[in-house]
């Protein structure tokens, strides 16, 4: 394994613990026991890329390389067991911090498995298909967090928060041209942090796409 | 493209306006932004016809085939646009007629895809096969508002409405009968219509199925 | 057809009934009427099945058997008429024991699927991924109670009730190692009855997973 793939795994995993992460928080706030927050975790971190393997017709990476997963699990147990031990003061901590969290931790998933997901379609030959590789970014990037709203009953967070689909189609757009002026490595990492501003500057300025009233 | 191909590829777009702007008006009541409108109303219109190709094994038409989404999108922006200015007159009266207007856009919806549904399943060579031909027709009519009530947090059309799922059904199965004797386009017609006719009848007249009280 | 056939299709048909059974009174008590009961009946029998078969990219075999679809429609008939006719006496007794019936029936499709999702990874020839057979049978078990939950719009019993996926999980683990040491069929049989015995008592003695307060 060179640097690159090295660098591209870490920021898989990096994207995998944040979205399980998040999917962890959701499940505790719904007072969850262990058992449904890992399902949880799991779900948000691996179910964006279920999606898009299932629409691609394969068996999905999830099940194939049993890292992603064990990830999850591991992260989900992490934070269980910090929030169930000392819960008095950490509880508390994790209420009142629970909103901006969240949201970091989304933000860093949707940014890196959007990219994730369009080198995914690059790599089965669909490079020339932009509108299917603008798909998959999306897919991957918006499915693990759709999965997680809905199984806890949530409205999706892709309907309520400001420029968040909007976010990872520009993410997925940008790194399609990015990777065929300069190759993968400044495509997925550009793209990423494209994403992930994106979200925090909406959310701080609460940029808002326009509704009927 | 001969003059049939020419009639079942306007009844398939025809079906997708519906079904998009049943989507669209779903997430303007639910008051989401334009994105979540946009997204709502391509996931209605293109949603039946992928989660019958991911049963078939096969990428989703709807990702070879833009045009679908291209014109899911396009619906989507005009309502949203028509809506959106002038929005105080518009917003009334859609309010207004909203209950009218999606019942005729879906039951249009349900008709076309129905039929759409079991031709895909012919085309593959299933045509001996009642049963998955019936179903085919049936998921394709049906997943659509099935996937849009579900993502807006709405209870399914299909457990709600008078003859919904039936509907489908007997228009499935007329549609096999019809192809088998008449051919395609006739099938594809009369069939699309039966449907439409026995949704707008059991909702005027409001058949029922029974109900254990 | 052996006798060792013929048993483990006996023990596919009572997962089966018993799985439409509870989305059958899912159905009843949110008031569907008889078509949506037939629906969520068959979609909680056959779903965790074609999920997995969706999984590993497979014609789901609910479409190619229709003797599950069959059954799961006739339970949903028996179970209906048998309520609406002498509709006051039978549904009061309905209501009373829905909870106890509702466990029961779950607790045995639980079971039974959980190894049947195990036997249908090994008859593809993953017999040495653990991990990938695991998951088959965890989601073989639990699809079908979480689509019937998600449809009705309920909480998924996977997330609040006592050691439920957990329970699967068990299942599906005692099952490899058991096929391993014994067979097929002292496999499925003890499997079913584990899960079966570990929801039931979780049940009564109210076993929980620890939960953050």
């Amino acid at each position: 394994m060179n640097i690159q793939n090295l660098l591209l795994f870490l920021m898989e995993l990096i994207g995998t613990i944040a979205f399980a992460a998040s999917g962890v928080m959701v499940g505790i706030r719904k007072n969850m026991d262990l058992f449904g927050v890992c399902v949880l975790g799991t779900v948000t971190a691996v179910g964006g890329g279920t999606i898009r393997d299932i629409v691609l017709c394969q068996i999905p990476s999830a099940l194939l390389e049993p890292i992603y997963v064990e990830t999850s699990v591991i992260t989900a147990l992490l934070i269980f067991g910090f929030l169930y031990f000392k819960a008095d003061k950490n509880a508390a901590r994790f209420h009142n911090s629970y909103d901006r969290v969240m949201q970091l931790m989304d933000a860093i998933g949707l940014g890196i498995f959007t990219a994730v997901g369009v080198m995914t379609g690059i790599k089965q030959g669909y490079t020339d298909n932009t509108f299917l590789l603008a798909f998959l970014g999306t897919v991957t990037g918006v499915g693990g967090g759709l999965l997680r709203d809905m199984m806890a009953g949530n409205p999706p967070y892709i309907f309520v928060k400001h420029i968040y689909a909007c976010a990872s189609v520009m993410g997925a757009m940008s790194c399609i041209f990015l990777y065929r002026q300069f190759g993968k490595l400044p495509a997925m990492i550009i793209s990423s942090m494209l994403v992930f501003m994106i979200r925090l500057l909406a959310a701080k300025y609460r940029w808002n796409l326009p509704r009927v009233r």
